[in-house]
């Protein structure tokens, strides 16, 4: 299940395998729904859905916690290839999106968790979602997929396992509604990089 | 004026110069203010302030002109040293920011323009940026700066110069006031990019 050739762009084809919606306030489980209805903060009637949101511990190096911050996490997006990936790590016979609470689940497009942050993805529909980037993986689908397999080590072993491979948090540039079925295509952003340039990143300059 | 390592991060002490509002919706300059108020939308009583804006011809390749898109180019953040090098290249005595529509003249980061989409501006008095990508140099600055020096080629010269140098564009992700003098941080974005993908930067997939 995993992309011969790891490049952008790609001859695949690209299209959205199926559309969820975390509906319900105390859980991170997506279900999948016929459509997904957007606006510029989201999912309409998903959990993430808002302009803005406190800031968590992912942002504890740059703002106090509970800060009031521009909702930058408002899609879930999870790929085919990199699902059957965390399931064979962890030795499972295949993992559910909503198990990760996610809103879209695409095919086609090699090393989704790797996309830079800028990158658009630009629905047949009319719609257009930012990369905001990777999404780091926590404990709380753990729970879920232990529940689903009660005989895995899937509670202890699913960080590691999803790191690098739990897709790509998003959110939306233009609103549209988005179906299963849909096809889009990928746009890397432009980037000015002079020669000799080093960057260290994840650190603070200044 | 050029930094001699323009590496991230940097042990320059990175501070904001000067601060300025584009009150005038009829023209791109800027000119200095005592202090900037934000809202998500941008700088309050700026030309580009909006929580959307129609899109233009930078987005020509991902949406039909006139498209309501979530406004990204909420500020712009021109460089000390990089102005330096536009007059330098323009055979000009200086250039002052509010002629490119500035928000934010700064000192101290390295290479602003190649500054990566996703890094965060993190102001001593709380208000957060984040980084948008480099700014594409338009003609609009260039008609401003001949008029200011009618006997150069700025006019013909500008955008060439600019290249890579005009600064960045930047959107609100925590409000507070901005002050000139103002202390300030950059932290690159975490990224995760597996080892053998190559990109194309600029490019569609899919």
């Amino acid at each position: 299940m995993v992309s011969a050739a790891r490049t952008w762009p790609s001859a695949h084809p690209v299209s959205v395998v199926s559309v969820l919606c975390a509906g319900d306030a105390d859980s991170i489980e997506s279900a999948p729904v016929t459509r997904l209805d957007l606006d510029f903060g989201g999912v309409l009637g998903d959990r993430h859905h808002g302009l803005t949101r406190p800031s968590d511990t992912r942002q504890l190096r740059y703002y106090p916690r509970g800060t009031t911050i521009r909702n930058r996490r408002q899609l879930s997006v999870v790929a085919v290839d990199e699902l059957a990936e965390i399931a064979d790590q962890l030795g499972l016979p295949y993992l559910q999106p909503g198990w990760l609470g996610a809103n879209l689940l695409v095919d086609g497009v090699p090393a989704l968790s790797a996309l830079p942050i800028g990158s658009r993805l630009l629905f047949a529909g009319g719609a257009g979602l930012v990369c905001e980037g990777v999404n780091q993986p926590c404990r709380l689908p753990a729970e879920l997929i232990q529940a689903q397999f009660p005989w895995s080590s899937a509670q202890a072993g699913f960080v590691k396992a999803a790191y690098g491979r739990r897709g790509i948090v998003a959110s939306v540039e233009v609103p549209a509604p988005l179906v299963a079925g849909e096809v889009f295509t990928v746009a890397l952003p432009e980037l000015h990089t002079p020669p000799g340039l080093r960057l260290a990143h994840g650190r603070r300059a200044g």
